[in-house]
């Protein structure tokens, strides 16, 4: 997994499942995965949001905190923060979900585009210190991705830091 | 199968993937599988819309019809007709769709009060007479659905009439 | 489904899960379900040998038998009594399974042979009269083989005798 | 994943896939998985021979090496090496498989006695210093077991060695 810069902190328009905003900024020392995706979107409620939703039950928040992205580029007419509210419900999601904030200029919403996501699924790794590290479009494998995920886990900050002064 | 009397027509919103309205009584002599859904329910999503969608691809549409009923029971704040619109997009259905109509008195809609409904997934089973012969809740296996579906098509709708008047 | 003519009985090296040997001549008024499989052969084991059980469990025994075939037309250096045995304990398998008579002439068993099987998984519907009326190479699915089932059950043994005749 | 001794060397009747006799000792630097698995286990069938070949097909072969072990602790009666190598075949397994020494004494082959095993399937993980690091009965998910040889495989031999003195 290559470097590919410090992570943008996420623009959102709601926060489910968490008292109060969360920062990136607020998690370096954790692995963040980010787990973008679509109420309307077939591969991500069948693969997507299940994925993420093990990640978040099989891994020690201590090490890697997973947050979900709605990411609403199309259906905008079809959407509003009640079918989220009630989806989340519906699935019995525990782990933070932001609801990404939309655009007046564009129907691509505001961090999906600072990420460049090409649609959902998407999913970002984000390792300690707050660098992407994998960057995928589409459904991803549990056995790959959990590779990926428990290789980040054993970077500490400091060597992650060493690693991308040398990089 | 027991015989539980005349399937209520079905009182409708609008419907998707039809021209026109259908009618039961204009579905005489097939088996009418009716297939009750809701958007946001994960067992509606995870079973009965596939098991629908491969009812539709399995059987002779001069034997069977499958109807899709979307049963707006809860979360009425996070529905609009534009989400089922989607849903059915992104999900490529193909099986004509109704949209159950509200209620004023009452959060249940009119069809799945008329039919008694539980909740969704339900399937109804609608013999070639129109008569009522399974009414289920809950996730059904293929096998079994299938086998309840295959012995109806083999009733003539003379059969059948004959098997309910001496009932 | 078209008529194949009559069953022919099975050539039977020995049985499992019953007490004494079937004859299809014995099950007339039943509809028989033959599952060809081969403990050997991935899709036997994922798909048919699974879904044997399911229908054994699913259906009315008074209406549908279910019985497994083992052929051996392959492996033989493998093969032995002992296999089968060991494997019908552990999946738990409870419907009757006949180990097919083998062939000295020919690495086909003399009922996969009579029957003309291609191979496993191979399917045999029979219905309550003892007439082949179904023979399928591969996996097959739950909704159509339930279907099939079903309408051969709604044959009485009278008409379809008279099917028969004017066929 | 706490380190539990250097994982002792594999006593062998015979090798599939492999030109010649592994030796875990031969393959310091990588991460090993050893996949114990009995072809009459429905558990190893299903889930564990699966994952093995997924395994396999996943990781760098020169980060991780996926061994399969077939552990012949039952059905001695119904069992051959003719069995495992007809099973290979046709499951199209590509990884090495070793098929553990039978034991003069006992119904436990020598290697399973060796490591402790509890049954089929087991899963052993060897860190790049040959220490076991995790041994588990049964079957195991992809995202947990992914993450963990993910994090052996972030593991230099050198730092592994520090952290076993430290311990």
């Amino acid at each position: 997994m290559t470097d590919s810069g410090l992570a943008p902190e996420l623009i959102v328009q709601s926060w489910f499942n968490t008292d109060r905003p969360l920062l990136l900024s607020g998690l370096r020392g954790r692995v963040v995965v980010l787990a973008a995706f679509q109420v309307l979107c077939p591969n991500s409620i069948r693969s997507s949001v299940p994925q993420a939703q093990r990640m978040d039950e099989t891994f020690d928040p201590k090490d890697v905190a997973v947050i979900g992205l709605h990411a609403t580029f199309e259906h905008h007419d079809a959407f509003s923060p009640a079918v989220l509210k009630a989806f989340i419900h519906e699935y019995r999601l525990k782990f933070p979900i932001a609801l990404d904030q939309p655009n007046l200029a564009s129907p691509i919403p505001q961090t999906m585009e600072r990420y460049k996501m090409r649609g959902t699924p998407s999913i970002v790794l984000i390792d300690r210190r707050g660098m992407v590290r994998k960057h995928a479009f589409g459904p991803v494998d549990d056995l790959r991705i959990g590779a990926e995920i428990g290789a980040l886990t054993q970077e500490s900050a400091a060597r992650s830091l060493a690693r991308s002064s040398a990089a």
